[in-house]
């Protein structure tokens, strides 16, 4: 079957179960080449062939409405509604986006990246539904892995409660990104095995059956006790409780049996959860067989062998730069906690975890708790180092307001993905954190140029005594510069001046660092002499040297790979303005305010204008015109 | 007993029940004595006096950890650890917190405000205990209504997966602000009623006895039934499943059932929940007989006769006025959708769902799964209107960046209790909203100059359809001023000129408006020409007015009763730095980067220099000097 030709899921209802099972492996194989030279999530969509095909042939999409938390996991989705034919842009600069996308379909009816939202909106849309009195079906697909996040668990309350027609269909996978973590997980695992105790209900009833009548009490307890049974020995009881209707365990991977549950929940009223048991990987040998979450999502790989092609570099990256210098300030120092909501993986933190076993904690998906698990640890003298990328950071801003930095208690956070991430495009941009970071009372916040001054930023953070610290770093490697042996500390709100230069300042951080270099050694080249500075504390400032440099009524130009309102460009206009400086050249360069889609961090710098050439520019014109030497 | 003379809370294990019950009874007549002249949370703190009695007299404070979730209910604590002699000045400007706060008392070990983070906290703390080998219990004391926030469930699930030595009280008084929402709140009530089935226990064990033995397979089912019985029958299925071990329901008013169980508590090893039953206002007729949560927290009262003493105002609150609009005009608009977590009372939305049952959702302390509900609404063409206090938006920010503004959804989000909040002191006050919404994407964000200007923005957010918008609004009552009949729309990023002036602008909004034009006329009167204007969308900005004033080149002042760091005052520097206006005098007014405390509104502005003298020494800074006239 030609895949590229399918136009809408409809043609599946006239499908076998034989046929079914073929198109599946045509999705598998065409998935497994494809993603082998784009990559992308291949793990989680190969475990939800089935399902998703499923779905599609007992619902009406767009009418039925399939919310894909995360998102991720859509591609068989994506095939099946007719866009097959961009896999070949996947992920890539105006192609194919790798979350459900409103303008590439009707079929994605909500728009994920970041997980467990999908019940909440599924709770707009049944409400929305039955004040219209429309007749359609909510279907909210999640992983066991989003079901810890608080807002999933918050909307699963609020659905019970309401008792609204709705299917959610719990993607069980047995391992979200990392080994699931939490009780939850446990009770899933009593239910996946509930398969067996069907005998022992058949059982009961015969015995109950048994049990002499002795009056109206007894009776009353063996109903009871059926009721018990009910839940205990077949049903989900954590679910039942909470006010749904369970069915499963279901193989996710046998047709039969998914469309016989799925049309049950149909014909049920209120809510029901569907649970629903897969394979991460399925059909693809080093991605089923995967234990660290590797395959989760992947760059290119050979298709043969289940090798990832990987960029050379022998730079470290940041991510392992950072878990190992934490590592190793970790024997020395006992108070050193590690926290990571669910990327052990991602923040590399795994050798920390296998040192030091009892100083790390993986709290699942649950960013809020992270942030204020690492806040109690701290109240209580320990050095909390909580591991997060900017972009989740973001669920635990209230925690960060009034638990980290209102008690100004000492936590480390270590801003992972900070900046553009690429592939994974605007759910997932690290852009915001500086803005929203910076306003905070207490708040210190930092960005290495390098690697070698990552270490020793760490170091200082690790050391660092007078309340909250936290370090951005962008996703990817280092660039190799040569590392120090022994780590210092550098102190806070320090600048550095990289290139001394008379007639404009650059003032910039982290990863625009070597491109605002580049500017200024082609305006050297040109007669224009122009000072760079890495402004590596947002906050607070370097005063003493801003002084200097507005006593010298230099024209200054802010860079930042961050929004630009509310970012670090303005705290140096807002610093000029409070200190008198009301008549100064200050121009910022940043991330405009929109929503940046996918592409290769590159095409994004691009397409926003933060590149050397718009640097040149941008100093052309803010330096008073020479006169042309003769 | 002179309760001032309490100096910490040992004092406790010498007393006999009957003397504990004698103090509990001074204590009631010491809150309601007190609290009726200084106002406050009566109700939660009558609510829990033999319980706060009980865990004082049981533990060692604070070598053992309480940590009081939301920290409204923690005044008996204060009274067992010294406090008593201040509470003359609860909630009073630099007078005793309404709220744990560590420099008060070594007994605070952890501060709270906002509701669901206690339990994060303690997992942070047993943490810091097991690492460093010490022995001590961690107390988190937490009510059924925090309990459905998102972040208490994520704890919950990993403090049951880590199976930390903790023991978790459960204040359930059958009310949390508002009547509780949510399935979790019947689990609750099928546990508040399990003692009925002690009996079915018993008598299903000699049930089993007599069945006759048919072999292994038998038994085995039998053993089964017992372990279900232990689950359902007797204790809370809901929290064993999580991996606690549950006791109770426990009368919460009774010294020795809370002894006995909380003895026995501290020797069952890992986390416990202690269920504890109580009723909020226990002993004041009015209070406990109250059903809408009048007496959760209020200002002064008779205390004969309960009657509250209200400040006379014949103006509308701004909770009501808001209300009202929306209520207006969801008669004419069937799209309109009102959403609350837990605020119905002091959202005054309680009218709209008498009329709208259908279209108002309370769901409970869940700012996340509010938020993204409403962006499911909204997804279906409705008209969600999310009523949500500014200091409580705070923990979906996430959700208002990932799942409404990315989407560009029409959300309609009445910020209320915007600015400083007062007593309430520095975990509500609403200062952050401005920092954190203005640096995203898409948003319209909006405050009114008076009640009339804010049902027309009403009425404009909700004939908006281009995304979201938010209107932000102060705690309290609006200024009596004569209301328009008919509503209007006002055009987006339109401001209004207030005075005419021609020597200096001052550019402000909302709250702070009355004091810039008492500064402006005060100018005038000396010879100054201030011009003020209502900039009432903080974003958009009203570029085409700004550049008229840029291009007159008049010193500008902007106030704001919001933090400083990226907010309105800064967008006009970016404004004017963006369009090459860097030689203007622009001064900025508002919130400095620190957390402000409780006090009056009024002692807290002068506290940070927010006051018409402020205003009018600023404006002759930035003025030319003006001749003297002869």
């Amino acid at each position: 079957m030609d895949l590229t030709a399918i136009k809408d899921p409809s043609f599946l209802k006239g499908l076998s179960n034989e046929q079914l099972e073929g198109l599946s492996q045509t999705i598998r194989d065409f998935l497994i080449e494809k993603l082998s030279k784009t990559g992308g999530h291949i793990g989680p969509n190969l475990g939800v062939v089935e399902l998703t095909i499923a779905l599609h042939q007992q619902f009406n999409s767009p009418e039925d409405k399939f919310l894909w938390d995360v998102g991720h996991q859509s591609y068989v989705h994506k095939i099946l509604t007719g866009r097959a034919s961009q896999f070949d842009t996947l992920r890539k600069y105006q192609g194919l986006c790798g979350f459900p996308k409103m303008v590439e379909s009707e079929h994605d009816v909500w728009e994920t990246g970041h997980s467990s939202t999908s019940l909440s909106a599924a709770m707009g849309m049944a409400a929305a539904r039955d004040i219209k009195k429309e007749k359609s079906f909510v279907v909210p697909i999640i992983g066991d892995g989003a079901l810890t996040g608080g807002m999933a668990l918050e909307a699963l309350n609020h659905i019970g409660h309401e008792q609204k027609d709705m299917i959610v269909v719990l993607n069980d996978n047995e391992m979200s990104i990392a080994p699931n973590v939490g009780a939850l997980h446990k009770v899933l695992g009593r239910l996946r095995t509930a398969g067996k105790y069907h005998w022992v209900k058949d059982e009961l009833e015969y015995l109950l059956k048994k049990v002499p009548a002795v009056g109206g009490k007894l009776a009353h307890t063996a109903e009871k006790v059926k009721d018990s049974l009910k839940y205990l020995l077949v049903s989900g009881v954590f679910f039942e409780e909470l006010g749904f209707t369970y069915l499963g365990p279901v193989d996710g991977h046998d047709f039969e049996q998914l469309q016989e549950n799925i049309q049950y929940a149909k014909k049920t009223k209120g809510p029901v959860l569907l649970h629903v048991i897969t394979k991460k990987g399925k059909g693809f040998h080093p991605a089923e067989s995967d234990k660290t979450g590797t395959w989760h999502g992947t760059g290119p790989y050979k298709m043969e062998t289940g090798d990832l092609i990987k960029p050379v570099s022998t730079a470290p990256s940041w991510s392992g730069l950072v878990s190992n210098t934490v590592q190793q300030l970790a024997r020395k120092d006992e108070r050193i906690v590690a926290i990571t909501p669910a990327m052990p993986v991602g923040s590399k933190l795994t050798d920390f975890a296998e040192e030091f076993p009892s100083r790390m904690y993986d709290v699942g998906i649950a960013e809020q708790h992270a942030a204020t698990m690492a806040a109690g640890l701290a109240t209580q003298k320990m050095k909390p180092f909580l591991a997060i990328y900017s972009t989740f950071l973001q669920r635990a801003y209230d925690q960060v307001v009034h638990d980290i930095c209102r008690q100004n208690l000492n936590v480390f956070i270590g801003i992972d993905r900070a900046g553009l991430v690429g592939a994974d495009g605007e759910t997932h941009q690290g852009v915001f954190d500086i803005a929203f970071l910076r306003h905070i009372p207490n708040m210190v916040l930092m960005m290495p140029k390098d690697e070698n001054e990552g270490q020793h930023l760490v170091n200082t953070a690790l050391h660092y005594d007078d309340g909250p610290i936290a370090m951005r770093f962008p996703r990817g490697n280092g660039y190799g510069v040569p590392m120090d042996q022994s780590l210092k500390e550098i102190s806070i709100g320090t600048w550095e001046v990289l290139k001394e230069g008379s007639e404009a300042v650059i003032l910039t951080f982290g990863t625009t660092i070597p491109m605002a270099m580049e500017a200024a050694n082609e305006l050297e080249a040109q007669g224009i002499s122009v000072k760079v500075v890495n402004a590596r504390f947002i906050k607070p400032l370097d005063e003493r040297m801003l002084c200097e440099i507005l006593d010298k009524n230099m024209p200054i130009l802010t860079i930042e790979e961050a929004v630009l309102q509310g970012g670090f460009g303005s705290a140096v206009l807002e610093f000029a303005h409070n200190n008198g400086a009301h008549n100064h050249v200050i121009e910022r360069m940043g991330i405009p305010d929109v929503y940046i889609e996918h592409g290769s961090v590159k095409e994004l710098l691009n397409e926003i204008g933060l590149t050397k050439e718009a640097v040149v520019d941008k100093i052309h014109a803010i330096t008073p015109k020479k006169q042309k030497r003769a």
